[in-house]
């Protein structure tokens, strides 16, 4: 491959791409670093997610036995009527005893992707279909003891379905249509407990709009 | 009490402040509402926070195996330096095996006070005390499967430690000071994975900065 101990231009040029694709792997190295997995202490297994407490050892080399759910992820729909209105649901949550202002949500179901997860779940949980997708990136709501990454989408092009899509069971829903300004004056009023997720994707939301 | 079959002014006012207690219990009821609690199934207790799985009775009458994590919630500040910059940290989070950017904030302690738990995480995990603090409301970061509120509050006329606070051992925190505008671009970047509870403060603050 060398040839007078030289390298020809196709080479320099491997090499450069193989330089590139590890600076940016050094690049990211502050924002993706793996702890130490040492042992698995104890496990609970619920519904949708389970409870495990680890021994690991963490990048800064401190050790210790942490709890957290291991959740399979989430996806999340914002979705806005053609006349520019947001659907937002009031839904019962059994954790915090009370029912809390969200948007359409759900858990991935195993092998699903997340735009075709909330494609079903704004459907059975708003009663809508949507025509148009956009991504607004992932969050995380809980990293202190969990490892769910819930996806956001805006849906758009909205359709009201005329027939009812059955959800879970114990889901407890009522659909709200809200003009953009009365969702902002619910945040603001100290009325609502908020929802992270739900405020976080709303403010994703606003920001893509306001580019258009 | 009652003079010839009618009510006195007295007992008109009396009646009248109960009937409005009792029609702000009524329209509160949709938004506060507890499960039947039926028995524990199991229980992991971690450091700050324990794991349960009970059988519950819904509002809506459905019954279940739930599982959540019950923590003694928590407090979060967005600092605003004098200059109108933000204060936020880089904090490593083993759950999600990434750094993020957060807002200070941590669990309560047995006893404390949501302010007097944000005046000292402040001061271990930004290096800053804070001297104006105004309330922003109080977040669910996952309902779905914990009871944690966090309590927010915007905090102003800061001052700079002289001196380090230690905080928790297992703490990786790097503390930075930006402007607002770059802040949102942070998070509409789509190179971040947002924190729910950073971008609802953020929003809070934003919104209570804008009405002053």
């Amino acid at each position: 491959m060398i040839q007078n101990g030289l390298l020809n231009d196709l080479q320099y040029q491997k090499i450069t791409v193989k330089l590139i694709l590890y600076l940016k792997i050094m690049c990211n190295k502050n924002l993706i670093k793996r702890s130490i997995f040492k042992e698995k202490i104890s496990e609970l297994k619920s519904k949708k997610f389970s409870f495990e407490i680890n021994r690991i050892e963490l990048p800064n080399g401190h050790e210790g036995e942490y709890g957290y759910i291991k959740h399979p992820g989430a996806a999340l729909a914002v979705p806005i009527t053609k006349d520019n209105k947001v659907i937002i649901l009031r839904q019962y949550r059994f954790a915090v005893s009370r029912y809390l202002l969200e948007f359409p949500a759900g858990t991935l179901e195993i092998g699903e992707t997340p735009i075709n997860s909330i494609k079903r779940e704004i459907q059975e949980e708003a009663g809508f279909s949507a025509n148009k997708w956009d991504e607004l990136g992932t969050l995380v709501p809980a990293p202190g003891y969990a490892d769910e990454e819930i996806y956001l989408f805006l849906a758009r092009d909205l359709s009201k379905l005329n027939y009812e899509v059955r959800g879970d069971l114990d889901e407890d829903i009522e659909v709200l249509i809200l003009d953009p300004d009365k969702l902002d004056n619910l945040i603001s009023s100290g009325d609502e407990i908020l929802d992270a997720k739900t405020v976080t994707a709303w403010f994703r939301a606003k920001q893509f709009l306001d580019k258009l």
